[in-house]
């Protein structure tokens, strides 16, 4: 069994980002921008909106404050930081979610702050300080087989470990750096076998050819790639062929 | 009996804006301002915080986006919009609150959208969809004697009247413009004597001297004038003296 | 001899917004968001790039502060505070166009500013103050018709008046409200028509039917409206066919 | 012959900070802020105004874009997103230097940026290619005994070395840390005396007691410390004793 997650929402204003629509028909997830990278308050609404008609399990997808970056430049912030500026976006999302009668299940960092907890113990602690003082049990979506896996386990936090089929790894589990070569597969067939493998707990094959098996509970899917619905049901269609059962871990 | 409310947690970064450690000692309530007109999300939670501590009731202190006008410049803002980005502010304060075991027990509109709202149905109408949509029976702290009370009443929203010991008042109850010569009261013994007149349904003088009698749940102490601090304490002697229980509405 | 207009560089960060690479082919003048309504530092300086590499006129399109509403929404500003929001954006813009070797030629209100000064003595006079300030003999786009036209003649600033070949105009010449059926047309056949008869201060239908002549100097299309380069080019083969010379006014 | 500098206008909307009016009678030269972490539109015409009656040279004082964090988080920025987040701000200053008939005359990196250009040569060429963009012949102030000495010399830009009489340094000449005991200094005496020494090419004492010599052309006072301005006082009347003459580099 696998859940499947896509960002969404990260529109701002009159600016639109990806198929949300679209998706919102391959995923059992949705991670919803709260306002720091992306996600004005009337797309965190609509978005809300749709998720909550589909039940579909909502994520507060939370950022760096860097909406000209879109949160994908690390900023050095400390601990403090990180837990206020996380606790801002958790609530500000809940508000939309209390209006359409559901409730934030789990939260996602973002770009630069996803990575950099990934491997930075201190970070991580801070967003599980952030999740714990939140209180509500929300889970926690973090990318597999990463150092903050422990950290936010050890905080008392749920973690559900995240895979990417349509992203490069390395050879030690990380993501490929999008500023280089080899970072993003955009051929549905590639991302489909990468995606069930994976959820199958099959070998993939890292960057440098590698051999690789991740421990994932959640695929994501990218809604800002090109094709990326494409991607979607690709991934849908090659879980399904291997009778890989697909539904929210939340 | 009556409240005493003061806007407070203004600051924003690294800048500050009022002694709020020294208003909440007059308060019975405290307008926390949720990073639209000022407050970042450090302040926020220290200023929750410190209230918790002290067990004064919290509000949202909602505002227009305009953090370069502190939120004294009207933005001709949709339904739509105001619901959205009250439920956004209410929403990230709220996240505050639970950290510090507390809750949102009431929002009040800033600046600009306080006095748009007051004399507006429609966008009164709106800030009451926010607050219904929000649900948890949240009080509306509304300029007494404005059109606002009966929309917010008429949409199921418990409204707390506002009265202001430290402005000035037109003939017809509505507040002096800021641009207006008479808009802030700064004289401690002015503002208490009219402080425990207002509270008590007492006679007071509109700026044209005409008489006026307000009725009034709650007493704004604004926290930025100069010498606050000193109006707020002679506020509550000034209530003291003349027998009016102070004690939060929420 | 008439000269076109349009917005351009109107994304920000990963956001785009219409598209300028194709627009730039077909207008003889380029208003450049300048960061307040859209345009952050990235995308100014390539639009910037893109503009001078085909000598095409640079305007800043100066905005009141509101990414979240696209600048179309009314901010109640100060005299002081538009003159002090333009003189930032014309500045800002000036630092690409020293870049790469052109200069600001022109100012352009957007969205809602544009409205509201067309309107508003007061403002149309700040809008003038900040443009002398600036000095360097800049241009001011403003709506044919619009009192502001007098206003900005007035205080010595050199005035276009500005048309549109798309949008709908009321009877005494100010354009349909947005929000209104009739703002915006999208017929091709209907914008190329209308757009040689105001070149040639022919009569053109207002939205209650009456006959209009508007005298203008420049038209707009918009980039970000369904099908605007089909616009585009339908309205220079529609000048081109009525033997009416384009040319920047600049 | 010595200037002095000091950060300007780093106030925001209603928001302050340091004594500016005081400042401006101590300092040679202004590091104005420029909206980006701190400097709305009209504290930097203010300061602007004030700076050029009173003939002191101009400089822009720029910054990540981190108003909540006052520029003191490092941002990691391409050089791309650094040349055009400094034209940005320089040129938005020049509108207002313009405004008042004066000009941009240096650019001064602030917080995090400068600290991170000067030990970062891949971000001190950016910073280096942003200067000449503008061209103008504007200098740069850095870090004396930086890196970025040398990668701005090499590139044509005319530098001048900075000296912090009121910070400490370690002891191969970089700024202690503000997150370090011994990062500020307060003691007017001591400022006094680090200042002509400094100026003078004498030895000063750095954070682990080693003797260090400083070769700057620019001491900076910090207008935001508390007593900044009788420290500014106590190094002109140090300066003065020790007949160092105080003048502007511009």
């Amino acid at each position: 069994m696998i859940d499947i997650n896509s960002d969404m929402g990260e529109g701002f204003g009159l600016y639109t980002m990806g198929d949300d629509e679209a998706m919102l028909g391959y995923v059992t997830s949705a991670n919803i921008a709260c306002g720091f990278h992306g996600g004005d308050p009337r797309t965190m609404d609509a978005t809300v909106a749709h998720a909550a008609a589909r039940e579909i399990a909502i994520g507060a997808h939370v950022s760096y404050p860097d909406l000209a970056g879109f949160g994908r430049r690390s900023l050095r912030v400390s601990s403090d930081e990180l837990i206020t500026d996380v606790l801002y976006q958790i609530g500000a999302l809940a508000a939309f979610c209390r209006r359409h009668g559901t409730a934030v299940r789990y939260v996602k960092a973002h770009g630069a702050l996803y990575n950099d907890l990934a491997g930075d113990e201190d970070l991580a602690a801070a967003f599980a300080d952030a999740i714990v003082a939140y209180g509500g049990d929300l889970a926690a979506l973090v990318l597999a087989g990463s150092p903050a896996v422990e950290v936010l386990t050890g905080k008392g936090v749920r973690v559900v470990r995240e895979g990417f089929a349509d992203r490069g790894y390395t050879a030690d589990g990380r993501l490929v750096s999008r500023r280089q070569a080899g970072a993003v597969i955009t051929d549905p067939a590639v991302v489909a076998e990468r995606g069930w493998r994976i959820a199958s707990g099959a070998e993939i094959e890292a960057a440098d050819g590698a051999p690789l098996v991740l421990e994932v509970d959640s695929l994501c899917v990218h809604g800002d790639t090109p094709g990326a619905v494409d991607l979607a049901r690709a991934l849908r269609d090659g879980l399904a062929a291997h009778s890989v059962r697909v539904a929210a871990f939340a």
